[in-house]
């Protein structure tokens, strides 16, 4: 780039309607966005979270720590509340580092990058050799059908869809291999599973995530572990010249008993509506190959920093705003469940709900779980945020964490990032803080800060000036 | 991320209105971005670009071999007609890696990481060690004078703006010191300059990038160089502590005579209009330091893709359509002043110019350069981006290569990626082809083929129907 000549683009602000918000609003979420850009701590935090603490998947000593680092950052900020809630969590654990192996003649092998899929069961003792059937996904596998399945290794091959602009599709097109392949392929009798990682580039790390065996008996089980798309490649390929190969793997993973785990709560009590809670968060569990830094890192510090940066900007919320780090996310849904139980069971009354579970990156705006109406008050905010190029407001799911606080009368929501580079980081070993850009991080932490500061200020429509109901 | 009911967007297609195109239109952009996605060449050529010529600074045998396999691949295309045009450029050598430290006792000093700017004069032979002047601009330095200056290195400390969400707007109200601080500077009596990173991130990497001395005799000129942000937050704080102490740098950059080189185009002649031209290009010449992926490899690919992809999409292109590799875009702009000297001279009539050059980074949409009618006519096309969440189109600048092309009845514009990253690897060792994602550059490529489709088809208002201007 030269610099004479060079494009300076004039972001004008958005212009001003009478509608829905003021020129003080304005002038409030530039505040909001200044403050986050020159004085965030999303990235602080997400360097001790990351580099300090590392993976932590639910039940492991790391998780504990997490637990423990969030409540005293939280404390550091001088919030109304800051509490620990008790919630029991799978515990989970992946063992020696898994090893595989596609053998074309006995002693001729070429060794491959897998991982064990979170919840699978180990191999046994020695690993686990058998022929391989390639099949493009669950439909498929049924088709071929007890005969050609039973004693051998069922390999899940389809690939995520490139085409789709929202890898997000993508990845639900695909996830059900890796879900319930395993459990699948043990009703025709195959032996094992391998998937091919959920993964929209060509690299050589193998991307882990959940899976169930559904309801079969714990003989049934068969060993279940996801491989690299490079190695996926070789695999389909080695099949394709020759569908006799033998495929090895050998991996040691164990389920404990539930054990104790908290979701991690901090609170600014309400003004006037101390009822009415609105609530941001994430999930401070994380896989445990990786950092979590993109999954979901980015989410708690963000959440935390709305917080700081609320208090920060010389706002005094109405209503209590609290942000929640969710704990068991990848493989359980615990903490979601036990927060959104323990707030039914209080009458708390929760009108807004925003997660931010879809990496770190630059954010471009909001899915909305809401009504019509609901979701017509939050479009004429829509202006507000155009300076910041956040153009995405769009009716849609929220969040694992806080759908289940969707009661018809509340919205619930999710921040929105740019997802092209989601996958390429999402359950593997690269998930780390260096993949995270620092303004992206901050941009996505001040994006929800302002709404968080518009709803805060205006409410929730319709319910905003009835009585509050019980949820 | 957890995999039941997580959210899904679903993208719905952008509402066809009967104003400035068709259904057909949809379909036909909706194919152009499903080719780029899964049958792009954008990211081989990237690689081969990057990582086997490597940065191919002006003058330089590797932009020499560029020159080469540009035409080569261009050459593959099947294309109407792909050439070399001659233009003579500036060739500036940086010599051995430069070396410097700051010394706060004799005996007791700091390496630190600089690089020489392009153009920069070199120390005196064993290097050059004075102390230092710290300003946070031009207008400072001036406010110095002579007395403060002289005798002094200059260190130009002011940093790009945090707070602005366009990263080009920071690096466009800082560069001026980089750009002519060596020259003010050597006005009042300094003996070399140290300037800031053009940089957001704290990081260890110097970046170079143009300068100038102006009508500064030779015997006048100081050499300059750029410091790492790291390195410069630390010189910064040592000279608060103590200002008497000393910088020493030593560097041996060279600047010879003019060399031959090459504009590389490729063309696609026009089956109605064929003196009509729309140009797409970026610049295959790149600083040194890194391979020059982002800066500006990712438009040059860009550019050859979007030829192969009306291609590939079945488009016959009513106008003549060019990809322009540009030559010397980085220290002197003489592949742009030679082709847009050339066109003028043979009648050309170019009516659209769109260049890359802000990075490989996901699209967001374009900057125009045109009249109010021209602009009118391209926002009517924004709604067919919209399911590829392009969403910026704004008038503004260009680019530094189609700027010289606009002559009032046309469109000049530029594709705007996200801004963010950008200057994380802007002009230093680490713009290398890892730093790019596939999919973002992919989108790019299939964003800039979209809106030169959409020209072709329906001409450049309000000159579409009128007599062909000689420009």
């Amino acid at each position: 780039m030269f610099i004479m000549n060079k494009f300076i683009t004039s972001i004008s602000l958005a212009l001003i309607t009478t509608l829905g918000f003021s020129q003080s609003d304005q002038e409030q979420v530039d505040k909001i966005y200044k403050t986050s850009l020159t004085n965030g701590q999303s990235y602080e935090w997400l360097d001790y979270l990351s580099n300090q603490i590392g993976g932590r998947l639910s039940g492991s000593l790391n998780a504990e720590r997490a637990v423990q680092w969030g409540k005293e950052e939280l404390e550091k900020l001088g919030l109304d509340k800051v509490w620990l809630q008790p919630v029991m969590v799978p515990k989970w654990v992946r063992g020696v580092t898994e090893y595989a192996y596609i053998e074309t003649t006995p002693g001729n092998s070429t060794v491959v990058n897998i991982c064990a899929l979170g919840g699978s069961m180990a191999t046994p003792y020695g690993g686990l050799k058998a022929n391989v059937i390639e099949v493009n996904g669950i439909d498929e596998l049924k088709e071929q059908g007890e005969a050609n399945v039973k004693g051998k290794i069922v390999f899940f091959n389809r690939p995520m869809d490139e085409q789709l602009i929202n890898t997000f599709q993508s990845y639900g097109g695909c996830v059900d291999q890796r879900y319930a392949g395993a459990m699948e392929a043990a009703k025709l009798g195959a032996v094992g599973v391998i998937v091919r990682s959920m993964n929209l580039r060509m690299d050589d790390y193998p991307h882990t995530g959940s899976m169930t065996y559904g309801d079969l008996p714990l003989s049934k089980r068969i060993p279940a572990a996801a491989i690299s798309t490079n190695h996926a490649e070789l695999l389909s390929h080695m099949l394709r010249l020759d569908n006799s190969i033998k495929f090895y793997f050998n991996q040691t993973c164990k389920q404990f008993k539930d054990v104790q785990s908290y979701n991690v709560i901090g609170e600014i009590k309400g003004s006037e509506f101390p009822n009415e809670y609105i609530v941001i968060g994430g999930h401070l569990d994380s896989w445990d190959l990786g950092d979590g830094a993109h999954d979901d890192g980015a989410g708690i510090v963000q959440s935390m920093d709305v917080l700081r940066l609320l208090k920060a900007s010389g706002i005094k919320p109405k209503r209590s705003i609290r942000a929640v780090l969710f704990m068991n996310e990848e493989n359980g849904l615990r903490g979601a469940t036990k927060y959104s139980e323990e707030a039914k069971r209080k009458g708390e009354n929760h009108v807004f709900a925003l997660e931010s579970d879809s990496g770190g990156f630059t954010p471009r705006g909001f899915s909305f779980d809401c009504s019509d109406a609901n979701f017509n008050q939050v479009l004429q905010w829509k202006p507000l945020f155009e300076p910041y190029l956040i153009h995405y407001f769009e009716k849609g799911g929220s969040g694992a964490d806080v759908g289940p606080l969707k009661n018809g009368n509340n919205v619930v929501a999710g921040l929105r990032p740019d997802s092209q580079r989601y996958f390429d980081y999402h359950h593997a070993a690269n998930d780390t803080f260096d993949a995270v850009n620092k303004r992206e991080l901050e941009l996505g932490a001040a994006t929800m800060t302002a709404l968080v500061y518009l709803y805060d200020k205006y409410g929730v429509n319709p319910i905003k000036n009835e009585p509050k109901l019980k949820d």
